[in-house]
């Protein structure tokens, strides 16, 4: 991770945390503990807690020799997890990096607000937790990572394209080349699954019902189909549209026999996993991660990860590159609320532009070197 | 251009046009003759002229034969497209198609505004006037067709980059695989040059200051380096920047012997040809198209097309599937400046986007069917 | 496997095999076991042994339940597998399918060659033995699957290449786009590795020293370059050469801090291990297939799945379409043996075209099915 | 052309062609003028003679002021041509560069034979003549220069595929994103035009009877499809199979109104133009390369450059890197038999492996240069 590298240099000379307190809910795993040993660096006294069954209980011991403080551990469920973010708030931190609003929406129920100088926020799971049930209360700026348009050409078109393509080869141990894919949604994670397949001789058809998406689908050499169309001419169907129920219930009857469901968007509600499961006649687990459901009428559909993030589910989730890039977004913006930089309003925002000018063109320097 | 063709079907039927005269300043040749029938299919009454220098005077005889008001001819020059525009002007136009801001700026200076419904303007460069030159005086709305996404899409990317690939090989005879080029530039037409450079086999390094757009090229797989390194390594150097002196005086003294210059941009401005030619020992024109310029040192540096846009100098132009888009921009937009469409703020504006959304699902279709 | 399974139908109604004797000795894993059955329903009496080490044992349950002879179980040695080749040639087969020549070589050293009608070998190495160690000593037809021009196609470029590039995506979790790599010889796995890693954004050297091959790879866009320069300017080394040492004790000290060595032939010798081994100042397993050698001036050089093929070793192998395709050309070569077909000459020999087209045209009609 | 610049260099000191005439038969323009002026830089006396109609008579002055005997001029024809190759042969020429073995069957109708070292045949049909019409009555040998592996490489599938793309779209100014079009023939030519417009986003189905070919198109990512549904499904028909009547006349009934014909093979007669200017109701030229013809039932199906090579007839044919390499073939070729160097077969023979290795060892540090 060569910009956290980077920054833990700068940061230890400037000492931009000196003195302040930053409380940090985020999983908890090496990458994430590589963080944390620089946010220290720049002179922050760090306090935080993992997410309830991501915790690396290692890395927990391991930061903790390093003189952090650390609620929480793997076996945690909501309730211990609710209390280790009272553990966290009970440092009184200054500043504070959050994951889906735990930590806020915490202390906006309790005391101690005011003395907070802001924050950052991962997801935008939390971002919009924040804008909609929160939106007005907070008192200082929160900067919202995933938002940033770095996130979405080196994680979602650049990360997640691959990551998925290769996973559904390990997973299957089938072959893209020739093999006829019906990708749901061209957003930038279904146009880098889509390119991706396409550069690996796959065929593959799109079904994007905004027309101007479905223009540079179209333009890119992709078929351009309705859904139903999709489903009845495809091998393997790959939802990436951010909507519940993109393959519902009426659709399970048009799959092909053999038909493979694949799922790549952040909730497994894509597909409607609970009909498939009670219409099927009978389900067999072939693999950790291939389940064949076979139907009232006989045919077998396949369903990859139980409908879960395949990449993340199937396979090693984002690259590593792609977690420097985040993670350098949230040193930065963390070093930019503990400064009281000016011109950062209450309330959620995106990462300020200079910051991402910055992020990526360290980015670029490193990945040009080598 | 059957977007064009299923306009003429709709407007023949509905006739938003009917009553209205349409002042029109654009190239008049087949494809925009073909718009001026929609128009006129619609309803209208279409007076209109060219531009300087581009008119062909056989789709002027045609227009005027099937009952069009048609002023200039190829021959004329600045005085006469004065003339023309005033011509246009003298039957009360009350829409406005301009180019380049020509019949807008006329009627500022004269009388009648009050008449005018509002029009289209079909350059940047003349949205770029009326937003700066014009601010505020103008009383009527006018949608800038340019700068819609869909012809960033189509035309940039898809249309602009393989142009220039093509026209390079007609233009030199010399192969792409294999050769070295530097694309200076990285926004849609650079990128689309890049690619389609790439995907023939060339081996492409990208010059781009904007660090995201840099992090783009370099997740694409592409070479970023420095201006200077560009120019030293590589065989074939192409602008596609939109500023002045991409490549100036102090740049010429670091091509490579046997260098070929190519610009893509707007404005032959981009690569500084008055330094060029004032500083070759000799000149030769090797054919229409290509210059070779023997240096002062001994070096041969290539000029393709004296500097100006590739793609048009030296080939086709945009393709007609991209003619077809931008002109049924211009015929939905003017229907909607003649139906007196409630919400069309004065002064210049995007294409409104359910515009852009009906032209994209049309292009969609047309180009999914066959 | 819809090969097999077409087959399967066609050689029910044939029984090309009735009253035949089939003895194999190949990997008894689940798609073996299938075409293991085709034989049995084309009318085949199977005895089989597996290889030692790949055995899989609840396999060689169910191919007894189904009514074949099998000897030998994943716990077997060199010694036992001895006993189990002279097992199968104890059944007198009237028609071999050999792995790596240890029925013909076993069978040469008895008696009871007189009695063969013939066989196939899969593997090339198979194949070097019969026609150098036993050259002449063979009385009857022997042909060799692995040389068919389908599994070069298939396999080679379109089989090996992605899986290697998403096995690296898997065991590394590092990205594609932006990284350096040098593929080491441009045959069919090595173009197929290099157009992968390319069709994925990554910038991709080659190191071929057949000039024919080189031209090959300079026309495809990729920077051909020498050894050594490959050595120090890449970030990811992957060996494609069938030659041993292609990376020797010499070329050690030129790798860059923070090399990755990646081997994908078919022997681990290709990168010179125990070189590796022995000058390492220490070596660290950061995974099951990722080993971290610290070397004693400091750099640190990294080696994938202890230098055995990537794909495999950390993978699942080649596609199971793959697998289809080379079992298929095995039973319709055991057919022409059984039925003994005029024009077979005795000893090894490349699968007879016909058979080669026949399988091509079955596998592009499934491939353009569904 | 670096490759001939290197090898005058070469020949110059050696002077291999010293004491040799050098009878030639070639295209008489720019490109082949440098070769012949590298030949004679090795010491040759050079002869020479075009074919009809291709000669361009400013070169022949050229050539004849720079001290060598050419016979004929652009208006020639037959009768002239047939006259040319006597005058070329009147000088008793040692070694014979050959077209379509005009030189070799002028010579064996008379005498001289045995005077003559030997020589080299530029086209496949030549040495189809040779081998077939002339078998076994030459007493000396013959390259064959086009049979070369290296051709197949840079010229068929590196030099016609872009050429054949680039040259569609100056002819017909239309877009290849997102195009159907089929391509007949899966050869080196069909290929290479089939990935460069897949590259370019075009949708390409192939149209290919050999079972192998197919397999390797379909696992491409093309659609494999028989030849009737590519003729009614797509828009744009391309013929590389180098066989009469591709498109016959039973199938212009299939062809999509709106059709595009093209043909890259070498003859024109793989589209029966016959049939089709004989059945169409009226023929339209709209350009110099573009003719419409309206047939019977309505449909327009439009040809381009009267079915002639497109890339040739629509455009600058070849690359001149790809000439650099045929040329460079040429002339070492010739050394060889003007060196009478041993191991030589009299009749005609590929060009020598060392040939091709020198000229590919040549080409990719050439294009790895710069």
């Amino acid at each position: 991770m060569p910009l956290l590298g980077r920054l833990r240099g700068r940061l230890e000379a400037e000492r931009p945390f000196a003195g302040r307190t930053i409380g940090i809910c985020l999983h908890i795993e090496p990458k994430t503990a590589v963080m944390c040993g620089v946010l220290r660096a720049g002179g922050a006294e760090v306090v935080l807690t993992g997410s309830p069954g991501t915790t690396q209980d290692d890395v927990v011991v391991a930061l903790r020799e390093s003189g952090m403080t650390v609620y929480g551990r793997r076996a945690d469920g909501a309730q211990e997890h609710a209390a280790n973010i009272r553990g966290v708030l009970s440092h009184q931190p200054d500043v504070l990096l959050d994951n889906g609003a735990s930590l806020v929406e915490a202390l906006l129920e309790g005391s101690g607000v005011s003395r907070v100088l802001g924050g950052t926020e991962e997801t935008t799971t939390g971002a919009n937790l924040l804008r909609e049930k929160m939106c007005g209360r907070i008192p200082f700026p929160i900067i919202v990572i995933n938002d940033s348009p770095l996130k979405l050409i080196m994680e979602n078109e650049h990360g997640v394209g691959p990551t998925v393509v290769s996973a559904f080869q390990n997973v299957t141990n089938l072959q893209v080349p020739a093999k006829r894919f019906a990708v749901l949604g061209f957003g930038s994670v279904g146009r880098g699954i889509a390119r991706c397949l396409k550069a690996q001789h796959g065929r593959v058809a799109v079904v994007e019902p905004d027309p101007i998406r479905a223009l540079e689908a179209v333009l890119d050499g992709f078929a351009v189909v309705g859904l139903e169309r999709a489903l009845r001419e495809n091998e393997v169907l790959i939802t990436a549209t951010g909507r519940a129920n993109a393959i519902g219930a009426e659709h399970l009857g048009m799959l092909q026999d053999g038909a493979i469901l694949v799922n790549t968007g952040h909730y497994s509600w894509e597909i409607d996993l609970q009909t498939l499961r009670a219409s099927a006649r009978s389900v067999e687990a072939l693999s950790d991660a291939v389940e064949a459901f076979t139907m009232a009428d006989g045919r077998v559909v396949y369903l990859l990860t139980r409908g879960e993030m395949l990449n993340l589910a199937g396979g090693g989730g984002n690259p590593v590159e792609t977690m420097d890039l985040g993670l350098a977004l949230q040193v930065l913006s963390l070093r930019l609320i503990a400064l009281r930089t000016p011109g950062l309003e209450p309330g959620p925002q995106p990462v300020p532009a200079e910051i991402n000018r910055e992020v990526a063109r360290e980015m670029v320097d490193v990945l040009s070197r080598s």
